[in-house]
């Protein structure tokens, strides 16, 4: 007996989309899509994020609609007849290399469907590049979204195949054709293995098979890591003893130490090799939704026993949660605990033997968190009335905290310090200036400081200190 | 055939250490310790950490005699005639509940050798007592130490047991009466059924049958988690559907929010419960050990050219690496990649079937990292002699990187903001001065910032800049 309606979140209606007119000049004029999606590298390829309201709007589950998109290149036509006959091999250190069928994947093995939570390694970038242009375009905080995937464990897979001894990681490599060649990452193997770390071979998303921009019909989905290792359009499994040698798995999704400028990273083929500075697990990470970027909240006469209620995301990488979201009206001097919501967890409470979308959603045993969570606090209007602005930082289960200070790399990658909303006041108003907007967007505190001559990096977001000096000062006396 | 000397670093000679005379009047007049420790809560009970220093000199794994040491009360007394047969259980959610002696651990279960490196949550604790006074006791930055431990894998020994269905959590009980009951405290299930975490029931230390400080006759030993997770005098493992109820469990080892005083925190029963505040894995933390606090380093006529070995120890948790250690002259204007050794990895090199102390050293399948690693850096004696301080930060596989800022909370915990160093400028040398000395020892930037009026958490280190005011300043003009 199924209760209904269930105790966990559905996802909300998707809608019917078109292709679009601007898609129709470009390789990809065979994909339907949501005209909300802000493209972030002009009209092809096709990388997208939602407006941040409309995400946060659509709740703990992510239409494909809005869910965010990556692409480097065309998006693989496959029609819906020839879905079920979609081949992919795995080969490498195994003693039983294959090649199976999507029917194979569906007849053979076991079915799941949980909520995963996907997250761009570029999520926030656009901070990154005002401050200093990376080799990467420019991410709003809308580079994450969550869906109900449903597929087969990697590991049951992999399991058959039966790696051998010296196997260490696991290649995926896609059907998409890009100037270096398809696209291809690794993990490791052991992660692959790990039920606790739920990768998956999905082929449907909240329910339905999956759309072309999210890897129809066949993808990887790696929960609490960057979007780059889910690889979609999924070819080819390969166990190997090293990582993948693709052009995509060096030269992208890594955090390359500070010190190297875009100059300097031109020459460096043993530093993009290094393993250590891969991106695999998410860090930890939040943003404010609410007040939105150029929202206006009213200060009618008699508005200081009111409150606002300030909402927002939160997520953390690797299975770990977030425990907290603190919020400071005073620029770190003193932080206020927000509450925090996990929805992923009303999933652990489905009756047991529970099915979903052909698929088990059996959440109980698990321990990791595989989705972002949501805040929220009620503040006083009088507070932000008389606040220069609003910061939030979330702490993770490792007490991991965001930092105050940006780490910049040349790739512009996993940004996640304080998500800072300035106030300003208005007539009988306050209006609320988010960090940047995504894209090519205008607008955001931090090129206006900048703009304005302010160091947005001295560690106080550019603001001049009366005499205030460049250089550094002279300790207290001994 | 086993090379020798092996591949792999082994411990340094171990000292016959006496009773001493300060110990004879306490419980612990049966326990023979080193007088080179510092102690950190009076003569009793036993908290010390090494000289940072000595510490350092042993290298990567340290003795039992310099080992840090976290007792909360008498150290249970065991006769090396009974050593075999101590008892502990293993009872609650399982099928199969038993009583086994060590010996019956020592011949009837595989045996296991590796280094681990554990760290006392309090580990920098100082630094937080000196920002304000938090409940716990004052650790330098030498709460930190790695050792081999042979033992056997308590997945193992769980599995043997078949905790059932609704286990979700493991218990451990001491054999150390205290005020509240015996210490004890729990991990989850999940963690200790995964052999990429390593947990392990040890009964010996760098080869030797345990010394009484650190457990004799067994114990706990948990990589990656706070040392707090790592009972020792190991009596009872219990297997339940909820986190321990000890109170040491719930009154120790947790990092509140930022927001609770000491004064709130008497009457907040649910928020100790919280779990979500419970510390298991470590945080990501660094430490500069060269130049020592108050070292001097001469600058002679033509010093110019010469160069300093800046020197020190990094650690992450949970299995995951330190990844980069970067360093900075100005305040975190610039950084400059300091150079990582991981003498753990050199484990992973030995022959296999290699035994080590009775346990086989068998490193190459797992991919986690257990220890602690060293970073170097040459710094020209010209930039340091112009440089104000020096300060330093480590970057984890996730992606963390510790912060500027210090998250104090009211136990006082996991205290792992940028280390830095002040620098002083004598005639003809340069005089380094840390942060602060452990326990009641004078010295350290801080407390001389902090009794100078600086507030040494405003995000420069209690630097007043010309001009600076302590109310928040306007925006720059929009």
């Amino acid at each position: 007996e199924r209760c209904f309606p269930p105790v966990y979140p559905l996802p909300p209606p998707s809608r019917e989309n078109k292709v679009l007119a601007e898609d129709l000049k470009t390789p990809d004029h065979h994909v339907e899509r949501d005209p909300r999606l802000i493209r972030l590298t002009g009209t092809h390829p096709f990388n997208v994020e939602a407006p941040l309201s409309d995400l946060y709007d659509e709740g703990f589950l992510t239409t494909k609609d809005l869910h965010y998109v990556r692409n480097h290149g065309a998006v693989p036509l496959v029609n819906d007849a020839d879905v079920l006959d979609w081949e992919f091999s795995i080969t490498g250190l195994v003693d039983q290399p294959t090649t199976l069928t999507l029917r194979d994947l569906i007849q053979t093995y076991e079915q799941a469907t949980y909520p995963i939570t996907l997250v761009c390694a570029g999520n926030r970038r656009k901070e990154q590049n005002v401050v200093r242009k990376t080799k990467g375009f420019s991410w709003g905080a809308a580079g994450v979204s969550t869906a109900l995937w449903t597929g087969v464990a990697l590991g049951d897979v992999l399991a058959r195949a039966r790696p051998t001894r010296r196997a260490r990681y696991v290649c995926f490599d896609g059907a998409d054709r890009l100037p270096n060649g398809f696209y291809g990452t690794s993990v490791r193997l052991s992660w692959a293995m790990d039920p606790e770390r739920g990768m998956m071979l999905a082929h449907r998303m909240n329910g339905e098979p999956l759309s072309p921009d999210h890897g129809k019909p066949l993808r990887i989905v790696i929960p609490g890591q960057i979007g780059g290792r889910s690889v979609k359009w999924l070819k080819k499994i390969i166990v190997t003893d090293k990582p993948s040698d693709n052009w995509y798995h060096i030269y992208d999704n890594r955090v390359l130490p500070t010190t190297i400028s875009p100059e300097e990273s031109a020459d460096l083929p043993e530093t993009w090799k290094d393993e250590r500075y891969a991106i695999y697990d998410l860090n930890t990470n939040s943003a404010v939704c609410y007040p939105a970027h150029d929202e206006r909240v009213p200060l009618p006469a008699g508005y200081e026993g009111g409150v606002y209620k300030l909402k927002g995301y939160a997520y953390a990488g690797g299975g770990k949660r977030v425990t907290r979201l603190e919020v400071t009206l005073d620029q770190g001097k003193s932080w206020t605990l927000a509450n925090v919501s996990y929805p992923e967890d009303l999933y652990r409470l489905a009756p047991e033997g529970e099915m979903l979308y052909g698929g088990r959603l059996d959440m109980t045993w698990r321990d990791s968190s595989f989705c972002w969570c949501f805040w929220e606090l009620d503040l006083p209007l009088s507070l932000l009335a008389t606040a220069g602005d609003v910061m939030v930082r979330a702490m993770d289960d490792a007490m991991m905290v965001q930092p105050r200070d940006m780490y910049w790399s040349v790739l512009g990658m996993m940004n996640n310090p304080w998500y800072r909303v300035v106030i300003h006041k208005e007539a009988h108003a306050l209006r609320f200036e988010h960090p940047t907007q995504p894209a090519l967007i205008p607008g955001g505190w931090m090129e206006r400081v900048k703009k304005a001559g302010g160091n947005i990096t001295n560690g106080f977001w550019g603001e001049k200190k009366a005499g205030e000096s460049e250089t550094p000062v002279a300790e207290l006396a001994p």
